[in-house]
């Protein structure tokens, strides 16, 4: 291990058999802490080439198991988003795709910080599942195309490892690092395709559009250099998407825009679910090309076939079908709610999704903490986005709520986000780059 | 600590706050080891200013206790090397230096791999004690100005602690983290003035000469911004220092020199002595000029002045002085000896100080590990230097040992350091640069 320090610490490229080395005995606890961190920290600063990423990715990716898929058929297909504020595009797309088809085998993470995690999600909906067995994952892929379930330890322990330690030691925002944290667990998965969210912006992990691209660009490069098929986009977080923002509210929100409905401030989600949809069809072959794609996504969308597919699922799961008839008698709902008024009147000039997710996680819809737990029924209902007008008095957001513990400061955060001008902001880019 | 350690990653420059948080709490044992780590990596590949590198210094000092020589009257000098093979310089120049009414305060470490160390030679005079308390060293110093001891776990245990994790991340190797562990504790002695030899070339830890010149000038500038007076100089270690390599063999050279002797092979030692002794004695006030510093010193080494201020210092600290009237009798003596042949006729063209020190830790004389034990009567006892002509089936070397099992291994390590050629080496430049 000594010597693979000094490798790295003198930019040196390491071999296979280095970094299978480093992966296979920290995993197994044969390398201390130290010498883990301080190899991290070489990486971190002298970088690893397009050769070592992927030799890092195949590495922890063979710590733990790779899912055999080959005994479901049809095409199958992934997507995954590196975190946003108001990010439920999983929820809708994950049917909406499965229902032309294509095996969705969705395994999906946590909320941390002002980012919001998929399975919280989903547990808002009362006895949903995402613990399934692997028997009962495989199962219901080949019964309905499609099940969200959470990460399995069985996956690239190593990850889990490394990632522990990248987090306390300052190494976590590594191009290199973070596309095998995230490819060795996606790859494990066994699609034949998947498409990448890279979100850029104040809300964003990648705040930098430029380190965004790179990022996109590397995951790209080692995901085709695995044999899988791979679209990368880099879209804008610099507002939250859609109109909902926390668990309980992404649920719903997600059910009407299944439903075909297309309720305001819900443009922009609409707009990447179709996006990303239209790459997902095109990997999965069932599309000719991303145009035609994008346009079976929004049929779909509209004529019901995607609502139907997230019944199903949720019945499967263990939860209660009615949620999608009548959310709110089945979704938690906050004992108060209290809307925001504007103090001016103009237009939103620009609304901060890193801020307005840290309001919502003020009032109960996050966690700072993984250990943290979070309350299902709170978030914020935006009824303003950027590029609106506003009357003075009028209301910007509704906030949902079980405690006034946090709430001043919830509202002191949100009012820190928004900025009423009387000038017209530019467009809003949603999508900035399609890599592939 | 994450903070600190993002901000070395980022390559900014710590404050002194910052600095002392990571000494002070790393050494109370309250920031784990992989941060510690972490950061160590991010310093050495960022680097540190001198600024930082003076922060860390005091700081490690700072851990421990400093000595108080000012009850004890006259000036203090010390001397430090940073590590050769044959380098005997210390137990001839600390009662040379002392016997001018410079109070010589030696603090001095162990030797590791090729390299030799102070206290083990010491240590081959019989009942010779090196670990005095702090009233005896006090005491002694009083009373004759001179003594040798070693490291104190007092003084700067945060260097003990930061050098036994760099050791094992490679992060030894780094100018202002060697600085810092030399100086931390050097400074803390109490000296007024000191003087290094930063040793370069095979032999030495910084094999590179501008690397040495780096370290030379950043150690003098620390120091100097310490309130010391400081003089570094940049010698040549690409052949052992004198005649003889190994415990006894050197402590027996020293005496020969002590007693005024020129022996064939200890021209470079003796020019060294001299050279490292007018300058402790120009820091002293005791010459006003490095040249009658010189003079004084070689005078000493010939008059017997020095000689006999080293026959108190054995005594007073438990050796028996007759070691200095007839060394064989009571230094440790090897069981075998064996004459190293020279296969061809020519001139020694280079005698790698690597390799020939290799050759004797083999033999028994050094260590590998902290922990090992060495042999006091084994070594190897040079009878030819660079530039030397040998005749074939000459001796070039004798060979001191108790045991045969790594004679062999010994052996062809000192000819794979050994080149006989036709060709007359250079010039062998023993002191390249003198940095104030």
């Amino acid at each position: 291990m000594y010597d693979i320090i000094i490798k790295k610490r003198n930019e040196g490229s390491l071999s296979k058999e280095e970094v299978e080395f480093f992966v296979d005995s920290f995993t197994k606890g044969e390398i201390p802490d130290y010498q883990a961190a301080a190899f991290l920290m070489a990486a971190f600063i002298r970088g690893m080439d397009h050769k070592e990423t992927l030799f890092l990715t195949q590495a922890m990716r063979g710590t733990g198991e790779n899912l055999d898929l080959s005994s479901i058929s049809g095409p199958k297909v992934d997507k995954h988003s590196t975190g946003g504020v108001g990010d439920g595009t999983s929820l809708i797309l994950a049917p909406l795709i499965a229902s032309f088809g294509v095996v969705v085998p969705m395994i999906s993470g946590r909320g941390l910080a002002h980012t919001g995690g998929t399975l919280d999600k989903l547990e808002a909906i009362p006895n949903f599942r995402v613990g399934l067995t692997k028997e009962e994952f495989f199962s219901q892929l080949k019964k309905i195309g499609v099940a969200m379930i959470g990460q399995t330890e069985k996956i690239a322990p190593a990850d889990k490892k490394i990632y522990a330690l990248r987090d306390v030691t300052a190494t976590v925002d590594s191009i290199p690092l973070i596309t095998a944290s995230i490819l060795s667990k996606k790859l494990a998965e066994g699609c034949d395709g998947l498409v990448l969210d890279v979100k850029t912006g104040d809300g964003a992990f990648m705040q930098e559009k430029k380190n965004a691209v790179k990022l996109a660009k590397t995951m790209v490069e080692i995901g085709k250099r695995s044999n899988k098929k791979m679209v990368a986009l880099v879209t804008n977080m610099a507002q939250p998407l859609g109109a909902k923002i926390g668990n309980a509210l992404e649920i719903s929100q997600a059910i009407e825009i299944l439903q075909g409905k297309e309720s305001q401030g819900t443009k922009d989600i609409i707009e990447l679910v179709d996006f990303l949809g239209g790459w997902m069809l095109f990997l999965a072959g069932v599309a000719k090309n991303h145009k035609e794609g994008k346009e079976k996504v929004s049929l779909a969308r509209k004529n019901g076939q995607g609502f139907a597919k997230f019944k199903e699922m949720v019945s499967l799961q263990g939860g209660d079908p009615k949620v999608c008839e009548d959310p709110s008698s089945i979704l938690p709902q906050p004992k108060k709610t209290k809307e925001i008024l504007s103090p001016w009147k103009g237009r939103v000039y620009s609304l901060n999704a890193r801020l307005v997710g840290t309001a919502s996680l003020l009032l109960g819809a996050g966690r700072n903490k993984q250990e943290d737990s979070i309350d299902p029924s709170a978030g914020i209902f935006l009824h303003k986005k950027i590029g609106d007008s506003v009357e003075k008095g009028e209301a910007l957001a509704e906030f949902y709520y079980n405690s006034d513990n946090n709430l001043d400061a919830a509202t002191k955060t949100f009012f820190a986000g928004i900025k009423i001008s009387k000038l017209k902001p530019k467009p809003f880019k949603l999508v900035y780059e399609v890599i592939r």
